[in-house]
């Protein structure tokens, strides 16, 4: 199965449904994507890691590219559950979420996450989500 | 059991520990916390409704301030597991989040929160969530 | 919301759809079930409390019964995804759940479930979980 | 990190620790385990599938399995929380799940585990878990 949509038209698709968007996506592939991004102030939590729905709304843009990715733009497919196990401290710099979707149906479409930061190999956290898909 | 903060130094407390928090704390209690935010557009995602992310972040504020109104300013609590349900489309205005912790252990804290928009009664999401409580 | 379907005709159908089902139906009512089990030797793990086994079939069986007080017996409901919390070592005895739905739509349904044992008021689990609907 | 127990020696651990287990333990690797069961009567549910019980329980096994070969037989290691989505209809027959530890903490130990039935590479569930590991 290829891909519906580039690197860059999914890029200028997220930058325009979210603004003040600084996730970079890097590769999209079957039933897969690598998305990253610099962490800022803003991004920090007490203890100098980065915070928690900063790696949350990483994981849902994960989640939302691997999948458009193979339907095509559908803006309004919606996360309908994500469970996240923050596993280690993650260190300020660049954060990596990488998707695999584990189920793509007509109705459900399932996913698990790994965060990364820095490129080090132990990942900082792993998310599983769920996406509904609108009729079509 | 009382609370170990006031509303005051919670709100104070959360300012100090998140930057741009638009967070405001509303009511403390026994295992309890009732915490709101006025969306902005930063808030928002394609169709016009709230966020996950934005969901997601003010229920790991609510459990944060449940917990901490028991155990007192332990800025190194750290959440280990978050669970979202999404359930209704939110729209835009004041989303709040209220709290009730499921246990408090020595080691691990669970609750679950459920949040509303505008009043109205239908909750848009329910988060069940641990945090680990460092040694004391 | 009335029910459609009597304590009675939900404990007939249970029996029938789960082999060596030790469940019994208490209650049923609007987006509402309390089941309840007696525990026996086969659900305890080391440690001589209840297995974690044990309570997630009681929670899912408290889920499916709600749904299916709603919606009539539609034996082909399926869960998508059910998290549990541990929350306090069970007691082997009487355990019992009661589920509320949190959204009953046409394609999903969530609710969330209490395990507690004994009649002590401090739950031993938390649940929540998400039902497929059948097109009917 | 080599294993602290054998694939004979987690067989017979399991056998005393849960009365009727089918459960066959196939490998034990670093942070890594494989366990299979064949279904039989009492695991199916509506529709011929195998039953979301059974397979909570298989994952359960299978992070407990990979946590005890790291860290040797501490029966009291306890599931604290656990995440399943259902992805295909199980087909009756072999269920086998392959259990990864994504974290071995001092306190907390995380795993994620893919089933799959009669050997379809196509996972028909995935499940996320959390062990607490008692102080040693």
């Amino acid at each position: 199965m290829s891909t519906q949509m580039t690197v860059e038209e999914m890029q200028s698709f997220i930058e325009k449904a979210f603004k003040k968007c600084t996730i970079r996506v890097v590769e999209l592939g079957d039933m897969y994507s690598l998305i990253e991004q610099e962490t800022d102030d803003y991004n920090l939590r007490p203890g100098g890691t980065v915070s928690g729905p900063t790696l949350m709304t990483l994981a849902d843009t994960g989640l939302y590219t691997a999948l458009l990715a193979q339907i095509g733009p559908v803006a309004l497919a919606v996360t309908t559950n994500l469970n996240i196990n923050f596993l280690r401290k993650p260190e300020p710099g660049l954060i990596r979420a990488e998707t695999k979707l584990l189920k793509l149906g007509k109705r459900l479409a399932v996913g698990e996450v790994t965060i990364t930061s820095n490129n080090d190999p132990d990942p900082v956290a792993h998310v599983t989500g769920t996406y509904s898909i609108p009729p079509r």
